[in-house]
């Protein structure tokens, strides 16, 4: 069973994922070699859908999202992941190990197939398959956090073996987790701490501000904005902001699904054509559910971290990213390129 | 000029490092493609002294760390880099720009040349060069320690081009940062809570409980042990930790430093030698300067992380690493080791 595992150092949680485990010896040919996938049979492919566990949900043929089935006239998915990093039959409850913490590997972990065809890259999927799958995204997450044992839910992407994609077949992942991670606990807490004292939103005034400075928006549309954040921390860094403050994405209002999936294909477009097809990964930093507080000064957000560069030691050892272009530089060859004309 | 950075969502600085800044289309061929250096001159080689910016110290043939020199008969040399992410000409006061916050990005950033010869893996150093270079570290941490803009001072190595190494010729490196960097400030907060409940450093229980189980526990002399930490982050994370408590590195008594380069040299040959030259980084986190705070509560550690496995889309939005091994079943791996017997 997988396992959180928490030491009293850093005091944040680790998964160690025994269900995925690698001897130690099989480290020795490791060296994070990245090869392309042998050919073979794809269990993501049409025709193949016996191989992945039991179906969730699928979008059909006719574009509904609807329950399993065992035809294959599909065009989305949403399976268990077959090597789980956490598993659902599991305690949601931490016990003391000695000095340490630890925690059976509760949650749930799935993948999001986006094609029954076999696409190595999001930027394949048009943008109508784009909006469906923001919505199969939103269908899992509104039912995922019906559960009271899960606190938080990271919808996230890896696009290349490089950024750790174990299967080349075009797919996301959605995480369920009892718990808030400490990235977004962080956002939490430094954007209460700015409420508190501005009585508004940081999310909200870093838009306004951005918008009057120019140099760093890409692209905005009536309900978002694509933007190179300010203290970028990668090359290209790009996030998509909704205008309007709203601390869950699952309770995006219904008709600005379409804008979000115009910026997030326009997007994963320019990086694919003018980028030349980098690893990236992409997620999405919702708002958790916990009965203890509230989260109202949160703003949702959607981020996308190209593989462009290393974290070294300097980065592991400090947290503080070392940047090797300005994102007003970035923004501005953005502007350039004709994938956000759309 | 380098530049640090803070947005307002996670308020943390970012380093932008605009002396070794790419055009953004320079990206379209990166890829993160990793390459053999090409052939060529080497700045760090023997008789290319002047190649690298004027030195700060060098070990002397004798073994002495003496002041800067022209000839070419050294065994360690300390220069600044060529590159820098930080210069020491700049204001280590910060600024609002906007709803942001900025800095120059005032500090240091040296280059520690461990070898004439023009080897590429730190394992190639003999025990005597190791105990060495660890003085060298010490000589320099004291002496900036004195300059009162800097806080924090992080002494690191990227082993492999994978871990970051843009030079194949065996170096680490200083940074002095007028801030105590996030990962350094958690560290520091959570073993003061621990500290406070408990009357006791984190790090000492740590130990105590390590030494009681010995399951993580792969090598111990008098004054080190080398362990796979029970929350570990990557696959043979490996940290070698004193057991005299004392929050900064720099202190450590004139007799301890053998021990401690007996632990380093066994480390660095276990991973040449018994998992076949991997990429890694090594850093010590030592107590930062700062005349606000005390932190006799800390415990300086060195860190070793090898490059085995990815960072993908769960770990850079969550923060939670996932570990497909356990530290139990590499610690035992590595006490099977030869390297350990010495």
């Amino acid at each position: 069973m997988p396992e959180f595992r928490k030491d009293i150092i850093l005091d944040e949680w680790v998964i160690i994922a025994t269900e995925r485990a690698k001897r130690p010896e099989n480290f020795k040919e490791e060296k994070l070699k990245i090869e392309k996938q042998p050919a073979g049979i794809c269990p993501f492919d049409r025709g193949n859908e016996p191989m992945t566990p039991p179906e969730i949900l699928r979008v059909n043929s006719q574009g509904h999202i609807v329950g399993s089935s065992d035809t294959d006239d599909w065009q989305i998915r949403v399976v268990p992941n077959k090597f789980p990093a956490l598993i659902p039959d599991a305690s949601a409850f931490s016990k003391r190990y000695g000095v340490y913490m630890v925690m059976d590997g509760f949650g749930l972990h799935e993948v999001v197939i986006h094609s029954p065809e076999h696409i190595t890259n999001i930027s394949e999927l048009d943008g109508s398959r784009i909006k469906m799958l923001i919505k199969v995204y939103l269908e899992r997450l509104r039912t995922i956090k019906k559960d009271t044992r899960i606190e938080s839910v990271i919808v996230m992407l890896n696009q290349g073996k490089e950024a750790g994609a174990s299967l080349e077949h075009s797919h996301s992942q959605i995480f369920a987790l009892p718990l808030t991670p400490p990235i977004l606990q962080r956002e939490l807490y430094r954007t209460r701490s700015y409420y508190k004292q501005n009585n508004r939103c940081a999310v909200c005034d870093l838009l306004k501000f951005e918008k009057e400075e120019k140099k760093r928006v890409v692209f905005e549309n009536k309900h978002f904005i694509i933007l190179q954040p300010f203290a970028a921390r990668n090359p290209f860094e790009t996030w998509i902001v909704p205008k309007l403050h709203h601390p869950n994405f699952e309770q995006i209002p219904e008709e600005h699904v379409e804008s979000f999936a115009h910026c997030l294909k326009m997007t994963v477009d320019f990086f694919y054509r003018d980028l030349n097809e980098p690893p990236f990964n992409f997620y999405i930093h919702t708002g958790p559910m916990n009965s203890r507080e509230s989260y109202e000064h949160y703003h949702w957000n959607f981020e996308l971290i190209p593989k462009l560069s290393i974290k070294a030691g300097f980065e592991i050892a400090t947290g503080i990213d070392i940047n090797i272009t300005t994102p007003e530089s970035t923004a501005e060859f953005m502007k350039a390129s004709s994938a956000f004309k759309g």
